[in-house]
């Protein structure tokens, strides 16, 4: 039996929830909301998807207590409103960082000892919050990270190459926000080193890059918020955990060298990050992780 | 190969959209909007799951042409603003009718030969206002009607009885507005009339068809748009359309005895609606099916 | 997590564990044959399908003691050589007799607590010997039954209609095997009693009977085996216990009044049967129904 | 609307219909076999699947005219029992040469202008003639060639390492049969070269490739068929070519260089094989693909 909670209901987490009832992944789902009649909202709106659905999902509304036996817990709160349009990630955080607390309190006080996924922004810095406050382990709590900017810069390379994103591999790494950065020392097109189509196509890698984050931003103008892809990324990783998958993407995740967490590859399983999955950079990459990695353990330590 | 277009991506279309990819129904899915930048945005947000997604669809934003070979379009576009809260459906009326003549149009000069659902509100004027404007036949078109409603009513009955919605056969006939109503001489719960059933358990059928109806309510108030339930009923009707499912069930169908669209069980195949579904009524139900059918007509009527 | 044990590997247990695996539906699947190589070859033509999927599964073979904390067995054991082409599922009974005793004692001994599935021929027997052997309770023990023999009958009287089958609902009762029959009082076409479109269209519903029960040996006579229909029926069942859907469908449940398993309508959610769904027949048909009950007690009683 | 056929309904092509049908991918699956009762139990065990699924398929047994405006062919004939248990594939070839013939001149008949994806073995030479035969563009027909065998290499690769099979990219490369190997050059483990893998923890990839091969063997000898991998690749494939999705995987595809078919890196697309992805080879890997390449060739050379 599945059982899955989301906290937050904004688009990202009702999109979540939607997703887990009509493709009949959740057996149970746990819908927690700050406005008890958002909650109730999308626990009517999905109930009245059952009949047309060939699957069931018991959905349990504003109930923190049925988290206790959850396998996983999926947070998405926050409030978009909050963003600045220059698209820093963290406008989000001062509302996010009451929030935060009041939630871990409430997740650790169910007894809850399944894996959490987060993806309320600053993403890395609610992550380490989160795993801090809940007292889960390190490798049961994760964010959804680079996970997300990794898929847009897949998107990038696929639309500048007219090819299927998933023919890209790689990594987008660091904070989940504006020092993070594609690897390109990473990056294959079908299994070939984008560098040497790069050259023999005349493309220009940090524009590539810029497109990939400038399409997150694209969807943001156009919408005003963006959660299908984010959403996606969080299923498949919520998948991953409930198969057992072993799973290798970046994700963000707690390294012992920074000593928070940040995004970077990883592999999801039962227990949440089964490994860390350290690849080689570049010294200039590195050195952009580093950066990166500083800008998250600034704004952290202005919380401890 | 199977070719959607969506015309209006407010939450319902964009919804649907959402689920069309998702679930990798569409091969082709042809993004239309008022506004280009909404387009172009829910484009992004969707190509952006290509590289997390088993399946892959091709997204063609703003192009009117592209969907002269669709095999369905769907229309949910409308202005939710103008939904008075008083839960009349006719408050967009003015909003829509506007955009049907441009829209059907539009459509009509692409050629497009398929099958049109309509979801826009008030559905049964706007579906009537599409077929005549398009030119498509009477079978090509289609609305989501009372679809939606009945499964409120499953869901309220199921709820009140402890059963799976599904469990829950019958029909909410007419308007798909403040007329519709549950003809509860056609709904039987696991086989068993619910007249039965109501008497032995002391069961309020008219409690029962407003709590159907207030479900709605709850979730609008709640969320100020209703989006789930009804893109999932509008997904249903057209993965029936393109296996030419034959699929039963209730939907806003044009009878001759009216001469107009109103919600009454039908027949989905390929050709759209393959059959009205003739069922017997009470005396009290067909009254009601004859003045919902009045509001229907006299709307009509004042735009023609 | 969800985790499903198949014991039994011939082509309809194969069936069941290739459809969990590739729709991504068990995320343990424990594998048992009384043979072990064919158990390793499943094993390992079902891990070759885990690249080309977006889902994973982790696939344990030949392992009692795995099934200890399963959420369900499904039991496909049964030697299709010994079934007599004349069609008497009884001919199975047995080689299967022995396995049952072997197979039920070592499901005990795992200690396992969830719901068991029986698909065995001669189902309604084997269901019975199941559940007493296993010590486990009438709830949580049943089998496919005439769910099968239903979607026969949906699909024989809708090829007969033009119909979708799922627009035909109603019941086959009795024992999985000759003495079944169809409710025809039950049987409805879009809501409509059956009766009245047989006497309007002339249709003779015991050929119709005859045709649902000849397609079986049809797919028989053809490929020596049926499986895709049986293992979709069992598959549904199997997602009705995970998600505890209250399905109404008929199984092969245990009725106090015959004080054994047979065909009739029942309810199933995570405990297993949920209720029995007491249905209103004919004399006709009741008799029917005790004269097939009959027969499979004094199959029984021979074995006590 | 997709429309696909099956020409060949032993345990591969069956499992292919089964599949299509219980997945919801075709909307009209055409079965076809050389004994026509064996496709009408295909047809009909599928058929009393349709009122379980939530989703419908028009099935159409034994007609080849049916075939002409299909988007795909799947070509799964031969006879199993012709294959010695040395694990020669050329063994079914006596058996296939004459139906194929037959086979593409009916297909031919049809004036089918879709894409062909072949599984008959021995796969390479089948794909050829069948391609010749039916006059159909290089781009059009392939076969699934080693897209399988790299599964298998995936699998093992994956089983050594606990890794999940998903996480192990490259090729598997040359004949589908005793000469192919695989392309150890191009495989990588979560992005890291798998021969830094092997020398860092000692692992045997001479003995990795063996295991790879094996495991269909390991298949074969416990169930006397394979058939769930198999089919997991052509539903890949053929999904790639409706959705015109750009999948990169190895299949069988005509190289230039050789003047016929042979397993190498391709990219799928709607118009069958939109590229042949070159990748750079070791010298030995190069000898070894070349002299997969004479085995093809010279059996093709006795057929002209």
């Amino acid at each position: 039996m599945r059982k899955i909670g989301v906290i937050g209901l904004g688009h990202v987490g009702a999109t979540i929830a939607y997703t887990l009832v009509t493709k009949g992944i959740a057996d149970e789902l746990v819908l927690i909301d700050s406005k008890k009649d958002k909650a109730v909202a999308e626990e009517y709106d999905l109930r009245d998807t059952l009949s047309r659905l060939d699957t069931f999902t018991k959905i349990i509304p504003q109930n923190y207590a049925a988290l206790a036996d959850a396998d996983i817990i999926i947070t998405a709160f926050g409030d978009i409103s909050a963003i600045q349009l220059d698209g820093d990630r963290f406008g989000e955080l001062k509302h996010n960082i009451t929030a935060v607390t009041e939630i871990a309190q409430k997740i650790k006080q169910t007894g809850f000892n399944g894996v959490l996924i987060n993806i309320s922004n600053p993403c890395d810095v609610i992550t380490q919050l989160l795993q801090q406050k809940t007292g889960l382990s390190t490798n049961q709590v994760f964010g959804t990270g680079t996970f997300l900017d990794t898929a847009r810069m897949q998107r990038a390379v696929g639309q500048a190459l007219n090819e299927d994103p998933k023919n890209i591999s790689g990594y987008v790494l660091g904070e989940h926000g504006e020092s993070q950065f594609t690897a390109w020392s990473s990056v294959r097109v079908k299994g070939h080193p984008i560098q040497d189509i790069a050259s023999a196509r005349g493309l220009d890698l940090n524009d590539l890059d810029q497109r990939a984050r400038r399409g997150g931003w694209l969807v943001f103008s156009g919408k005003h918020y963006t959660c299908y892809a984010i959403a996606t990324c969080a299923i498949k990783l919520a998948l991953a955990v409930l198969s057992d998958a072993h799973l290798a993407c970046p994700t963000s995740v707690y390294l012992e060298s920074y000593q928070h967490y940040i995004g970077y590859p990883s592999v999801i399983g039962r227990q949440g990050i089964i490994e860390v999955n350290k690849i080689e950079l570049t010294l200039d990459e590195q050195n952009r992780l580093d950066s990166s990695a500083k800008i998250i353990s600034t704004k952290l330590a202005s919380f401890n």
